[in-house]
């Protein structure tokens, strides 16, 4: 999605056993189920191999967790965009903390995504490297500092200052592109303070889908705004 | 598939358009067809994204291109075993030419896959590297010299002592690993010298893909053994 | 140098023989020489392990071809800003099209590089790419559209929109970055097409590296500004 | 070396600021000087911009701490076999844990230093990754299991079984090749118990380098042999 409503939320499986196969549609479902209660933008990114089982199943705006930097040919195992696009993918993660990309691969994967018809979010993990990939022109620029990825530590009330400046930095280079941030996020107050501070919605991951019960942990996270 | 059928023959869709989404489909049941018909062994490799699409809907063997030499956790973007395997693959190439691992990473994959229930193709491309891979002890080696990938110069003829040789290393190695040949193969003379040469069978790609007709290219790469 | 001499001239050795050992020494006096004669700006990015061979021996600005996104501590194998700065070198090419990293790598280069006292050319591959490495403050942008390096075809009369647009777009987010241009650039009226242009000079390899008198091949380069 | 002096200990000095630049030199002394009056081989792996100064000015054995996959030609940024060698190195580590490398660039990397004149050590994490090594027929392979280097625990008390068992695999495939084991090495205890396993020698770092006084530490370690 990159949907009207604000705030946008996009929950990333990771390649958590919690978020993997049959898990992948459950979480998709509580996903569909809160943004509908809620009237909120869910996204949910599963493994690869899961786009295609959670896309047929779940009217839940998919995302792929990545894709590289190359088109149509001799590329065993890697990522083309019209086949996430064809598995029912809306849009990709680009350049995650945890799979990491060139610059010129960044660029490329940014201009496929285009071509095939899929949203980009680009992960960047601080306030330079959010200007940088916002010459790039992604739909959205995800900034993460990766010492808080994972930890319960909100980015938000840890670091303001990281999203801050790249909102700021962000909109300087290109207004038409919107800041998410993630890391250490998972509860309501956390958003809440995302958003004060500019951004248009999170990306979380943990705090969601290793919670005892995710839909629970999505309700609450969205309840205060 | 570790199949009891010789020879076994694995269809590399690669990211060519000619076997993404319902294509790979298509040629996933070419493959079951053709297979059915000739009483051989024909598994089919596509992109992580149609692995699900296709386990589901042919009776065929399926297997990944790859997968990462990582267990369930925060690895956005990466392949695990399980997953595959939840996606109904029954086995998986590793370190493909065009998706090669560290000697850490294959190792650590061939464990992964074991522990999930999948069978082993482990990609080398000399014959030092296929009596490396054979202490890693996979269900196959396969040896695929790069500069003849692609090429349709096939391995069997341009280069027989690198499959002679290969499968006499890895015999010396662990006798239960058995030896592939790819890189150039497409017809059923390239085929036949294969299986001459003691290997099990072949891996290919664009000899079958992009064929104008994959089941009859299918049908003739079986028709003469 | 980031030298106050105009044009800026970087002989790039790559790991050509003919640039190894003593021969880069030979071609940092040449480069040492002819800048003297022509009261140009010439430096030599030679191998790392001849850094300081050439840097000890030749009064030539040197600059290391690449340095690693980590600092001082277990990092085996890999390029550490101070140890580059304390070889001798005064600069350091990030991000060469044969040496890509990460955008995050690029940005943590950049920043070691400028602890140590490192003068630091980011180099990219079109216009996009060069505003985004913009963004993170180098010293210089060095455009290579990666399709002509080696090719003997000069950027400049190839593809003079990519330098103009890359010479703007940098300007545009940061007027301190100065732009180079490189990719089969080797002769005085591709060398002036490049300055004409708007760029600060040019990254070159081959056409003087791998020419009959490299010295010959420098002077006739210069002869025309 | 490949010493005939038993046991061989190579220092690796990663990029640590207490063996970069004039203290690798210092280093280098004190591992010449203890090699002498003990009658031991000792080599030292500086950083690649330190391998000339060092090799120029003590008379040590220096290896590199990596060398890639390439021969000569169009590849900025990276370490070439002859260039490694025409700085004063005699060997190289290869595949550090700290920098590893595709099984194929390892072959390559074996067979490249070779040519060169260079002696090999091709480092590896367990007994499998051992035996893969040993087919590829370098001079040393050395084990460090990767979750004790740093930690001051010696692999030698830790886990003995894996040193013990990469000597057996090892000389199974190649009688030739000699074990090193590394990780957690300081003190002469260590050392005794290394070669004790039946390996000729060990890599270390840290337990030396960063020793209030380096020589001091290096004469401990060899004393009780």
């Amino acid at each position: 999605m990159k949907s009207d409503k604000t705030p946008v939320i996009v929950v990333n499986l990771k390649t958590y056993l919690q978020g993997t196969g049959e898990k992948a549609v459950t979480i998709a479902k509580a996903c569909r189920d809160v943004a509908e209660r809620y009237n909120v933008g869910i996204a949910v990114a599963p493994q690869f191999c899961d786009i295609y089982r959670v896309a047929s199943q779940v009217d839940v705006p998919v995302y792929s967790q990545h894709i590289d930097g190359i088109g149509a040919g001799s590329h065993t195992g890697q990522i083309l965009a019209q086949c996430v696009k064809d598995a029912g993918a809306v849009g990709t993660l680009i350049n995650h903390s945890e799979r990491r990309l060139t610059l010129a691969d960044i660029d490329y994967s940014v201009k496929a995504a285009n071509e095939a018809g899929l949203y980009t979010i680009v992960c960047t993990n601080n306030v330079e490297t959010s200007a940088s990939a916002a010459s790039l022109g992604p739909d959205y620029v995800a900034i993460e500092p990766p010492e808080l990825i994972g930890t319960g530590v909100p980015v938000s009330s840890a670091d303001p200052q990281v999203v801050k400046g790249s909102v700021d930095a962000v909109k300087n280079i290109n207004s038409d592109v919107k800041v998410l941030c993630g890391a250490g996020i998972s509860k309501g107050e956390d958003l809440k303070a995302a958003l004060d501070l500019g951004s248009a919605g999170v990306l979380l991951a943990s705090g969601i889908v290793k919670a005892e019960d995710p839909e629970k942990a999505l309700e609450h996270l969205v309840s205060q705004i």
